[in-house]
């Protein structure tokens, strides 16, 4: 493999388009290959379309119509986000790499289908291998494990909700269906002891671990018929009777009732997390945040007293979300130490619980934990080869930790610098997707068992999807592989920028005004306030901060943007853990007024995925012209308020 | 506009690639056109890339890297399907149309994110363009209703019923909000009169018609300040609650209990619904089909059974899903007949619900009922015009019949003929979004309100996702508009051809075999079986069909297939309606035998999305040539099964 430094300056087309060269043989490599595909298919039968045909004055007028069309969305396309300049810090988007654009565009003439092999008989696989890569470098066994692309992340974390939710439930269905077999099913509980599930009460069967849940599944697959095993156990299921039926069996079963399962994520969890509970059916109301530090991270003493607090109330936990990569902060949760908290949780209260990481954002950054032979690597190594201060070994143990939850969601249209849409799904332990599986008559394979990999649509909440989304992702791997060499080394450049960035603000003469910052991100996100002198109370503050959000964004008035960032709000009650010290540096306001009714506070957010930032010259400077430009947008900004 | 019949040959890039230089210069032009955007952004930045460092070796091995990976994916693409071919009747796919193609491209390299308008300016737009054009297209008012694109099918569908479900409770919440806030809320009733929502007892709370829904909504809002009504209604909403709470809040205000509500489908409805039904919560066993007739059309009688049965237990009906181009039969249901009996069951048992249709792959060819002014047009000019006899009267009478549902499900990526991914949902009242909509802070527009169009995120399920679909189906709306010029007689053709297949299989001579066939399709599948002399049981023709599309298929044993077609099984209760017919005709088997536990009827299909089908030559003949094979496939099939 070529030495990372040289080679990212192959991987994206560049700022300057430097790469169009590059681009444009591959494109036209990929379309002409395409060409003569078709041409190669049962060339004997001849022409549809002739050379006359292509000369009729409708021909004619038709393409002068696609081409007219074309040329006005070009045209249109020219009010876009330059999301390739360094000048653009906003949403988490770059620009991607060349072998992603070119394999979306090369596997985009065939149009594949990855709902089932048979309309996908290339990209499935490669969406499998995908999946394998992924499963290997978050530390699952790729043997054991399930995984699948999804069109983004609110998909793929509606599933993992989803499949949690019937394991949850999977432990009364398997008792109720024992008992129509006349089987007794032993099942492990959290202490560590086993029991027969029919002995079980409510609490201890809404408090079972799930891979304890899947083993008593199939250890009464094992004493019946299969079939009739499916069958009975999904008479039983919540996915077949639904919530309102459900909840009467159990109240019929056990008279003593429980308050309603609730779902914990990290306070700083992003917002589809809220539409999943609803359309889940679970609602908003079990949506349970547990409180996030300085750091933004989820605070494990708080999850402790959360745990400990549900336990005395007997309330059941569906799943617990922690975040690795939040949206706002790119703040990783201490997963060790979650883990570890997990853990004391089954010992010593009883609590056991579906373990999700939500990694869309963060979870191409364990690519640094690995070596080019998949090996894992320790903290010194890692700042060493890449010669900065990132990533501390906290970050290495919480980025090891990921192999230690039940499923894992991470998109490569995020920091896998592949188009939209590419989600990713992964699950521990693959006998988890049966839960969900629905199949269609008109899909099965040809004689074949139905259950193979051959059929994602059985398993899977999408049908229909991009084969060119799979080839993109396996082509991007290919030349940029999960390891030091490939995403490790591009996503360490952007951990570094971002910390130079983090380092001129804190540093930064903005003249009359300062800026307050967060901790040094976890990995490229960066986030602000700036003061104003002469600002008494909080919302002063946010009118003034939202000014130069608007100086610095799309929005710009009266002109083109210098650079873009984005803004986000920091509330009441998810960010108590980081407010304190920020109110200490900004001098103004309160925790009261923050919490108020007019209350929250505007942060500025930098997103750093471009992996020139930390580059030496001849690489343009977009730290030093950023705060340049902040200078400039802080004083734009408090005249027009003062005005 | 151009005459379409020459357009046509300009429409797609051909099935021996005859339009390769077309296609070739557009995507060029596009790609250089993006080249030359980047460097007119800020071009004072300077180079990031130099020449020199594009000389270093490990750039010029990583471009090798590049290169000789893309050459392996082109490699392996060879083995994929050729849908663009005259011989493939599979799956619903065949090539894509040139402008959606170069329109997906072109926006690919600018990688918009249609989650909200920051991230994508101009494809947002493109996107509520584009829907309003669907809206148009099958009679909803473009101003009162709402649509956007979705990654497919089961997405637009699971967001309409999700939108159907929280509908159905949506009077609940109203009700317990109004009472909380002192307010009387009039509402208007199935029959037509008035009532105040606090009178109404469960049952008629559960059957208000979906308007009646929403305008109370809206009457409570201007009772009190908007967001106390919001906060108020929101904590009273199923979604908030969760369906364990809810249930027990509404059998604390209704003592008398109701069954719980039900979700009706035609039989012939895809795969999907019961994946949403299960995922919502409602239950697998509240997914109620209604029986189809021997044309797979929902049976307007059975219908009408049904409802009655249901008013006569009580049972609350969330939603009733009619299909609009079944997935296995094309089959269109009498939705012009559905909707009558849905006035009757409103007037006559006081029965209200949701009315939804999954027009997901027939959707499309609605734009036959329309001229270029937009303005309907009937059964006798859409014939003239086609020069076919299709469609019929009552054909035009259901497609007109989609504006009278309540929300419609379309996917593009079937007969729009755009890559995937691409699903659109529409609704007819665009108030029906607030009760599924969350906002993020990071995506609020500056100083906006976020209730805008601005921020899709907020009323859809998934989040980030490709503007570059949106521009894929907008390009290739502009070059074949919704109506008699473009889609309308792309899809016209198709139908004509499926007609020409159909006629020469049920004439076909196949020596000792013979077909049976379903009727003519409504749009552009066919469905057949093949009976075979000596074939004593059900399970022996099924052996063979199954054999006879190995042949026909990519799992062809030894060889590359000549034509591909795809199958699917009958099975009871679902197509009860429609298998005496054909038993009849087969001469085998007994409807107890199709019922029994190794029964079901193995059914051959062909999708013809080839609109060259119904060409005079020199266009190659593949209905002459179909037979031909399916006769040698049957041959095959029978000395296999005999060896």
């Amino acid at each position: 493999m070529p030495d990372p430094r040289d080679a990212l300056r192959a991987w994206f087309l560049g700022p300057r388009a430097e790469n169009a060269d590059l681009l444009e043989r591959l494109v036209t490599e990929a379309l002409r290959d395409h060409v003569f595909w078709r041409r190669n298919f049962h060339p004997e039968d001849g022409f549809t379309i002739s050379e006359r045909d292509r000369r009729a004055p409708g021909y004619e007028e038709a393409v002068a119509t696609l081409t007219q069309e074309l040329l006005g969305l070009l045209a249109e396309l020219k009010r876009d986000v330059p999301f390739f300049s360094g000048r653009y810090k906003g949403h988490m988007v770059f620009e991607q790499t060349i072998a992603a654009q070119v394999g979306y565009f090369a596997a985009m003439l065939y149009n594949p289908n990855n709902v089932a092999l048979e309309a996908a008989p290339v990209t499935t696989r490669l969406e499998l291998e995908v999946a394998r890569q992924l499963a290997g470098m978050i530390g699952y066994d790729p043997d054991a494990a399930w995984g699948h692309l999804t069109g983004g992340g609110t998909i793929a974390n509606f599933e993992a909700l989803w499949i949690a939710r019937n394991i949850a439930y999977l432990p009364l269905a398997v008792r109720w269906a024992a008992a129509d077999l006349g089987v007794q099913v032993p099942v492990g509980l959290p202490g560590g002891s086993t029991a027969d599930l029919s002995a079980l009460d409510l609490h201890a069967l809404l408090n079972l671990q799930p891979a304890d849940a899947l083993d008593a599944w199939q250890r009464l697959k094992a004493a019946a018929p299969p079939d009739v095993v499916a069958r009975t156990v999904a008479r039983h299921t919540l996915g077949t009777a639904g919530y309102q039926e459900y909840s009467r069996r159990i109240a019929a079963t056990y008279p003593d009732p429980l308050p309603d399962s609730v779902v914990l994520v990290a306070a700083t969890a992003h917002y589809s997390w809220e539409k999943v509970v609803r359309a889940l059916g679970i609602g908003g109301g079990q949506l349970r945040h547990v409180a996030v530090d300085a750091h933004c991270r989820m605070d494990p003493d708080a999850l402790w007293e959360t745990l400990s607090a549900l336990a005395r109330s007997r309330t059941p936990v569906m799943a617990l979300v922690s975040v690795c990569g939040s949206t706002e902060e790119s703040a990783m949760d201490r997963l060790d130490l979650v883990l570890d908290v997990r853990a004391r949780a089954a010992a010593e209260l009883g609590l056991a619980f579906h373990l999700h990481s939500d990694a869309c954002y963060g979870g191409y950054a364990a690519a640094v934990t690995r070596d080019a032979a998949g090996e894992r690597r320790d903290g010194v190594a890692i700042r060493r080869d890449l010669g900065g201060p990132w990533p501390t070994d906290e970050w290495v143990a919480s980025a090891g930790a990921l192999a230690g939850t039940d499923s894992i969601t991470i998109d490569p249209h995020k920091l896998g610098y592949v188009p939209y849409p590419a989600g990713a799904f992964l699950c521990r332990d693959r006998r988890a997707r049966d839960l969900v599986a629905v199949t269609p008559p008109y899909l099965a394979p040809a004689g074949g068992d139905p259950t193979g990999e051959e059929f994602l649509g059985r398993f899977i909440f999408e049908g229909s999807k991009p084969g060119a989304a799979a080839a993109a992702v396996w082509l991007s791997h290919k030349v940029l592989p999960l390891d030091e060499r490939g995403y490790g080394y591009l996503i360490g450049q952007t951990a570094l920028g971002a910390r130079r960035l983090h380092a001129a603000l804190a540093g930064a003469d903005l003249g009359e005004f300062r800026t307050v910052l967060l901790p040094e991100p976890d990995i490229n996100i960066v986030c602000w306030v700036v003061a104003k002198p002469g600002a008494a109370t909080l919302a002063d503050l946010n009118r003034f901060n939202e000014g130069i959000y608007r100086e610095l964004s799309l929005h710009r008035p009266g002109g083109g943007p210098e650079y873009i960032i984005t803004r986000t709000r920091f509330e009441h009650p998810q960010y108590d853990g980081a407010m304190p010290p920020l109110l200490e540096q900004l001098g103004v306001g309160s925790l009261d007024e923050w919490r108020g009714p007019e209350g929250g506070l505007v942060v500025l957010r930098a997103t750093v995925m471009d992996p020139f930032l930390a580059a030496p010259p001849p690489v343009p400077d977009h730290v030093t012209g950023f705060v340049a430009a902040l200078r400039r947008a802080a004083r734009t900004a408090a005249e027009r308020s003062d005005g």
